[in-house]
């Protein structure tokens, strides 16, 4: 059995295969596929594993009350990894008519990186009007912040009791004590729009990526456990392929400004950014002009497919041109930066009327049980 | 070194100079007391050590607001221990003009006995007309449930980020992870009344049993890791000797209902509990009234010696009464009783009128931070 996934690592896992033979998690079909409705992300397989989506399908075709949960570390912009589960919940929202909880994680961004609460309330509220600017509908989200969310603080500590060091240490290896209340809390997260204060017991999914795995694990085993005392169901995930750092060496990380793009870069910087991207470029021009070169190695391809190309024309065009060796890398970057540029600019008007909106989105904490 | 004390055993500590000569306690000397004020339980040594109760009492006389916290798991009625602290809370918020700080751990409760916060909440309401008959102000006291306490639950997960596995295991020994969860929690407690929102870095003395000590020294420790960021001052601390079980085998233990008395306890009730208390009586009455039996043994003169006689020459005659022979234990108890029914009527006379009121101050979650 090969070695867990390490969730807090910025290494690059490039074999899946394990977790599907040793772990139980399950390929998204075609089946599944089609109920979950047309998208690129399900279309070209980068959304391609789940543990129970189909069960989360199956409540809401059957027009039961679902949710959706995610969040982001308010650490920081938000980047093309944020953009890409964004776009997700946006699309499962439309599609399946889901609430969406989404977590501020201030108590994490405190614990691991010393940003205090006033300090990340800014990054909330620029990382809130991007969610606004790519779609996602406020009339059906639970924007929280995680040091305002009892309720989540308060599952973290009724889930300590049914949980043993041991299991956390099987799972993560031996950590520290932070990690592992992240860990509670982050399982808090899950669980907590099942509460009755939010409506009580549902399906939800959760879209991650894929090194999130041993949390949504745990989180699953957790459920049942407060079955009769919470009437928790068990959550449902779906899991996402990472986009490699423009370097190509290892993950996107918000610890690299230079690995990612964010929404908030400028011209000037996605223009070097791009321009320090990893491709699958031929040692010369001369080479590469009659040869033709390697999509599979190169960073900019990855950022098309993943981000940027919602058209399998356009990608399939960019791949043609780039193994025939028709188009050099300095050419093919020129026009991708342009077609980036088009989407920064509307996204970046977008957002700037939203911002207000945002702010007051952030303004109340939410939530709090009224007593009877 | 003598083993480390177990805050969450309910087995009775008889020998507390280890703490002195080992842990680095203090003792409660003539010159501290004096500056503590009058009260039986100081002139008694029944509160008999403590940490940096100097410091504390020199801030206070100095005029520097200070604050004194405390607390209660709301899983049952009021018992003689929580009515001890309570008394003393009472006086030291009377001699220096000290904010209290009242946690109502309704997630300790959860956590340790499974008591839903719906269900803890009508004890919190009993506990808190118990303070308020006692005489606690309620216009210069903080209370607060942990499961409306976003600041506290916030803490804990500061502190986790500083606090080793290894470091609760060598305080603690090897518990589980919703036990130190717990202990982050309370120091989340002790430490919150420094946080900006509540006025900013202070001292703060805790009055705990002996028994808590661990907590007292792992948060005494914690505050300094933080001085930087939040401010914090070491907290200071005094301590009380254990009042035994009426069997005068264990600890008062709310887990015996029958091993303590509690405030609710109605005329039948008291009586029977006093019956059956233990006492320092001989094997026969002849041999008692020939060579006296023995107050040192005797939960009943220990129970007015802590709670119920605050007046010495009281004590000082049932001593000699008892001593001497005068008196065997049945009509000893019968004369106590007395008193101490005279006690309950009063109280429960004044708790009656503070029901409402009990019930008001724990209407409205307190000290959710507000937005500038």
């Amino acid at each position: 059995m090969k070695k867990e996934i390490n969730p807090w690592s910025n290494e690059l896992v490039k074999d899946y295969d394990y977790l599907f033979q040793d772990f139980g998690m399950q390929r998204i079909g075609p089946d599944l596929r089609a109920k979950l409705g047309e998208h690129r992300l399900y279309r070209r397989g980068i959304v391609f594993g789940h543990r129970d989506a189909d069960v989360f399908v199956a409540a809401a075709l059957a027009g039961k009350p679902t949710a959706v949960m995610t969040g982001i570390k308010p650490s920081g912009e938000f980047h093309l990894g944020s953009k890409m589960t964004a776009e997700q919940i946006i699309h499962l929202q439309k599609q399946f008519g889901s609430t969406v909880f989404y977590a501020i994680a201030d108590v994490e961004s405190y614990a691991d990186n010393g940003l205090r609460f006033e300090d990340s309330h800014q990054n909330a509220v620029d990382n809130v009007a991007d969610l606004l600017a790519l779609g996602l509908d406020p009339k059906k989200t639970v924007f929280y912040k995680q040091s305002e969310n009892m309720h989540v603080a308060n599952l973290a500590s009724i889930f300590a009791r049914k949980t043993t060091l041991n299991t956390l240490e099987a799972l993560y290896g031996h950590q520290n004590l932070s990690l592992y209340l992240a860990v509670l809390t982050q399982a808090g997260d899950i669980l907590a729009p099942q509460l009755d204060v939010f409506g009580g017991p549902k399906n939800v999914l959760v879209p991650v990526g894929v090194d999130q795995d041993p949390h949504i694990r745990f989180t699953r085993d957790l459920a049942p456990k407060f079955k009769e005392e919470l009437g928790l169901l068990t959550p449902s995930a779906t899991f996402h392929r990472f986009f490699r750092a423009l370097s190509g060496q290892t993950k996107m990380s918000k610890r690299d400004p230079l690995s990612m793009m964010t929404l908030n870069d400028d011209e000037a910087l996605l223009k070097k950014k791009l321009a320090n991207a990893l491709t699958g470029g031929r040692a010369t021009a001369e080479e590469q002009r009659r040869i033709g070169a390697e999509p599979d190695k190169c960073v900019v391809f990855e950022l098309m497919q993943f981000h940027f190309y919602d058209d399998d024309k356009d990608l399939a065009e960019m791949e043609a041109d780039c193994r025939s060796g028709k188009l050099l890398c300095g050419e093919c970057k020129a026009i991708r930066l342009k077609h980036i540029r088009a989407f920064y600019k509307k996204h970046q008007g977008k957002k700037a009327k939203l911002r207000a909106k945002a702010e007051k989105l952030l303004e109340v904490p939410i939530g709090f049980r009224k007593r009877k």
